[in-house]
């Protein structure tokens, strides 16, 4: 069923959600707030954008341009549809599209910034999946997968230009590695537990096109304190 | 000017040391503590022992063989006669040998487990170093780079053996990249905070050679608490 919920306190902001589709989740906000915004950007890219959790938080950020590609029609029509909610059809353009063929269209070097919450499962050549399924897209590697991302991130970030993602820490090898692979430095990491006694499930990091080596690890970020709330480092990223 | 130093409260363990030449330090400590110890281990390498507190450390916890070996003639002098002291001598070995000539003459597949508190800092073609300061050898990568240990230790470790290092953050990602070229995939990975307040300065990572990929992060490891005194969690280190 569709709703029209508040995108926490971030100014007025509202978000169109859909359980059985696509509702946003605590790393597109992780996300947004740890991705390194300065006052010279100009064009964002956000690649499976859903439906624009990222575009619009980054929105309260930053007066550059956001774009959001989303692959799959409903989950578009969603953010379309937030974003003429909110008004801010200027700043946030939504885009129907397979990245892996849309970016061949692209000129390259275009964009400061290249966020992206990615599907987060490795698929392998066996995995039988229903195509229809909205949450098996959004989860799992079947159109897009970290190879692909750093091969599009490599083109159409600018020298300079940030790749910030979102992923879980059984894949930062395979992360690090292909950002190395493709040119983009790992420049900054950080690690999310949801709470102090169990196990790191969340890792934001960001790296930079043609960057130089030279990783700077952030305190370690925790979701929950003992008795389940959220805790004051996370309540402050609820807000603008 | 040498001295004899309990080995913290590890049993009755001394170790010689020299400021001028080589301390131990709690880099050795932590990684000790970090390298995954099991029952059916047979042979530990400590790549560049110095006064050989890893092999100490670890005689605690395994009786598994142990060769440690050290390039520098007097530091390997003070660790031979530091065996001697704690009358170790059938459990460890002390080899005074450049590690990059010695592998050749070693048979593949010979090791459970290398460990290897490494120099830190990269050289650069026009970096000037005094050769005779053994603090030099210590720290800077002049006799040991990373893509020399991650050669070796491909040839020596068995199959599913374990390479355990002690890094700098800054080094995280070309280690990473080596260990992934060289077939030691990245298993377990541990952050060391001085202090809550203050920036991971230290790395501890596990690989295993020709292991599958999936890495598990510990949770963060800090030194000292708010006034400056080791924590409880690094104090339980100081003793077997």
């Amino acid at each position: 069923m569709e709703v029209i919920n508040d995108l926490l306190n971030y100014k007025n902001l509202k978000i169109i959600q859909n359980s059985e589709m696509f509702s946003f989740s605590l790393d597109s906000i992780l996300l947004s707030n740890f991705v390194t915004i300065n006052k010279n950007i100009d064009q964002i890219l956000d690649i499976g954008c859903g439906n624009a959790p990222i575009p619009l938080i980054l929105s309260t950020k930053t007066d550059a341009h956001i774009t959001g590609v989303e692959i799959q029609e409903k989950v578009y029509d969603m953010a379309k549809r937030t974003i003429a909610l909110n008004h801010l059809e200027e700043q946030i353009d939504i885009i129907n599209d397979d990245i892996n063929l849309r970016y061949q269209q692209i000129e390259s070097d275009q964009y400061d910034i290249i966020t992206c919450n990615p599907p987060y499962f490795k698929v392998s050549p066996n995995s039988h999946f229903n195509l229809s399924d909205y949450k098996t897209i959004a989860r799992h590697e079947v159109t897009l997968n970290l190879q692909q991302l750093l091969k599009i991130s490599r083109k159409l970030l600018k020298n300079g230009g940030v790749l910030a993602i979102v992923h879980r820490p059984e894949r930062l090898i395979d992360l690090i590695e292909e950002m190395r692979k493709n040119n983009i430095e790992p420049k900054k990491l950080q690690f999310v537990y949801p709470r102090k006694d169990q196990q790191c499930n969340t890792i934001l990091i960001e790296g930079v096109k043609n960057g130089n080596p030279g990783l700077k690890i952030l305190n370690p970020l925790y979701v929950h304190n003992e008795t389940d709330e959220y805790t004051d480092e996370i309540k402050v990223q609820f807000s603008d």
